[in-house]
């Protein structure tokens, strides 16, 4: 291709400091190096860590940076050694890594991936702790091995699923995070049985896509929980069965869950990020066998707490990152249940801008009626 | 027998008041009720529970009361209506009941028993919601449904598990409380496999029941916690590979042991009752997959706390009671497994005194020499 080996230049949103809108720039995109894969991106999507790392808050946040994580793209050149993908393949860039060799990798136990963590962690690329994207010469730092905001950026070999090319990419870009992580950690973390009660705490995206998961493995009742009631309709269609919205309660919301559930539920998921409510949601478990799962990413700093009585009295405190999936390959396997409509995704779809748009993209965010939103980021 | 249907007058040690030394009464021990069964207690050992609610910071510590929950003897009568047991048969009382008929017991995930609890809880028996024990007609509470420093006591019949009779009364009263629940901590809670590596906090009974049961899991390493280094010699007798003392280190000691482990440990058990143990039994765990093991029991109150992002990448915390064992089916065949010499018992008894000593032990049981003491009830 006319592009490859050279320096591309093209739009990507730039966050420059914390905060502060995100600018348009024109932005140099060098070529991939060893092991590297350069990636037009034709969709992508806006997700509340996106806003956590732009908002300042997160400590490992490196300014300036070009966000995004949630996206879909075409191959456009590939580094030396590089032999899973070429260019022209339909691609998700993964922020979390599968290298298949690693310690992690093959443990047969966690989806997490050494290899590539510690220069994504620091916005460089592995090859030569460099960064690929630059305007007039300084440096734009990389975030979570993905840079989705951009026209062109540069992954990890190990950071990008090669999917099916039917695929449409304005609506799989959402495979990228939001929709996995709900489903997965119903299905890979808590592994949720046929007749279980389940309550979910907050309805967004990821909230409404643990509802899906937990429909689809049979659950017997999913209680959703939000502090907006206007959400409900809209999780009705993910399979939520009954709603409580804690301000209608002067009770503790554990406590309400309990009473609601005969002694606490089989499974909960707390898909905020709120320390408070991931203790609610341990809490509202049955004795005995409950188990809750931390969906959410709380600020930095913040502590869980609990009696430890909860835990030897038989609850179970878990987490889940990317939902327990192997990103290269499991997301083109979610990318195909998909395209045989066994999973949703169009229905998380609120919103659709241009890259041009980011900014107003982040305030709707913020919105209720918002659940996701794609961004067009090629003319 | 010539006492069935009878007052049983005997020895007792009763705790009138916290924290005040138990005194030898003679005790009135009324005969079983519907459902309950009389138990002549011959052997009785200490357990740290029975200290920490004697000492009155147990805030459902109830006085007067008869302590004591490790034990085992005969059975002298059976109320209306038992069944599984007789006169005569050898028993090891089970504070961790099993009816085989709750919500608990049928779900086939927890050894916990809701049937007796709401009596055993308050120091009654659930027949008439009254104690068996009286002091010149002043009524003395039960404790934890079994009540064993006395020579006669009455438990529910869903508490007590009948054992072979030919096995030694004196050791096999260590499995009505610590030896099993280390071991079942390990096999039934975390489920070690083999070559993991394992941490154990806290080399008391319990403690090297952990390390006992990790060694016959095949866990390739055992690193033994404790803030007293006499106590190595002898945990390296049940399986304790490696010891560190946190007081030899600067560092946190969950910093010491990712350190010495490449990452962290499979699998973690806390087994002291200290809340900032417990988080450092978490901390130390591999990301991606380690496991934490909450065995002790903490004061009232206090709490537990760590970052989120501990369970987000992957650790797991968990706890135990008993084990995991379900008390009248598994005791009996752990009593069989002692038989055939494939766990220890008797290496775990360091002193033996007489009922008459029962302060004496409590005080031995602070010292670090001291694993358990087993008392002779029967003069």
């Amino acid at each position: 291709m006319a592009t490859q080996g050279q320096v591309i230049t093209c739009k990507a949103a730039v966050a420059w400091e914390p905060n502060k809108p995100l600018v348009i720039e024109d932005v140099q995109v060098a070529p991939p190096q060893a092991g590297e894969v350069r990636v037009k991106i034709l969709f992508t999507a806006l997700c509340h860590t996106d806003a956590y790392t732009w908002s300042g808050k997160d400590p490992e946040g490196l300014f300036p940076c070009i966000l995004g994580h949630e996206a879909a793209g075409i191959v456009e050149s590939v580094g030396e050694g590089v032999t899973e993908v070429q260019p022209g393949d339909h691609v998700i860039p993964c922020y979390q890594a599968e290298c298949r060799e690693c310690k992690f990798c093959k443990s047969g136990k966690t989806n997490l991936c050494g290899k590539v963590r510690a220069a994504t962690g620091v916005g460089v690329m592995m090859n030569d702790r460099k960064s690929r994207f630059s305007v007039n010469g300084k440096p734009i730092y990389h975030f979570m091995g993905t840079s989705t905001f951009s026209q062109y950026t540069v992954v990890h070999d190990v950071s990008v699923a090669k999917i099916d090319p039917q695929a449409p990419l304005d609506k799989v870009c959402l495979l990228g995070c939001g929709v996995p992580t709900g489903l997965g950690a119903v299905w890979n973390t808590a592994k949720v049985e046929s007749g279980s009660i389940v309550a979910v705490f907050g309805l967004g995206t990821v909230g409404l896509a643990v509802a899906e998961g937990a429909k689809a493995a049979g659950a017997s009742r999913i209680i959703g929980i939000d502090i907006d009631s206007k959400k409900f309709d809209t999780a009705k269609n993910f399979g939520v069965t009954e709603f409580v919205n804690p301000k209608d309660h002067d009770k503790p919301i554990q406590q309400v869950i309990v009473d609601l559930t005969d002694g606490g539920v089989d499974y909960s998921f707390e898909c905020i990020g709120n320390v408070s409510v991931m203790r609610a949601a341990l809490e509202c478990c049955h004795k005995g066998w409950g188990t809750s799962v931390i969906v959410g990413v709380a600020a930095s700093g913040q502590e869980i707490s609990t009696r430890p009585f909860q835990l030897v009295t038989g609850r179970v405190w878990k987490g889940t990152a990317f939902g327990g999936f192997k990103s290269r390959s499991q997301v083109p396997w979610l990318v195909d249940k998909y395209m045989k409509k066994e999973i949703k995704v169009d229905e998380y779809i609120t919103h659709n801008l241009t890259l041009l748009d980011i900014n107003k993209a982040f305030d709707l965010m913020h919105e209720g009626g918002c659940l996701r939103c794609v961004l067009k980021t090629q003319d």
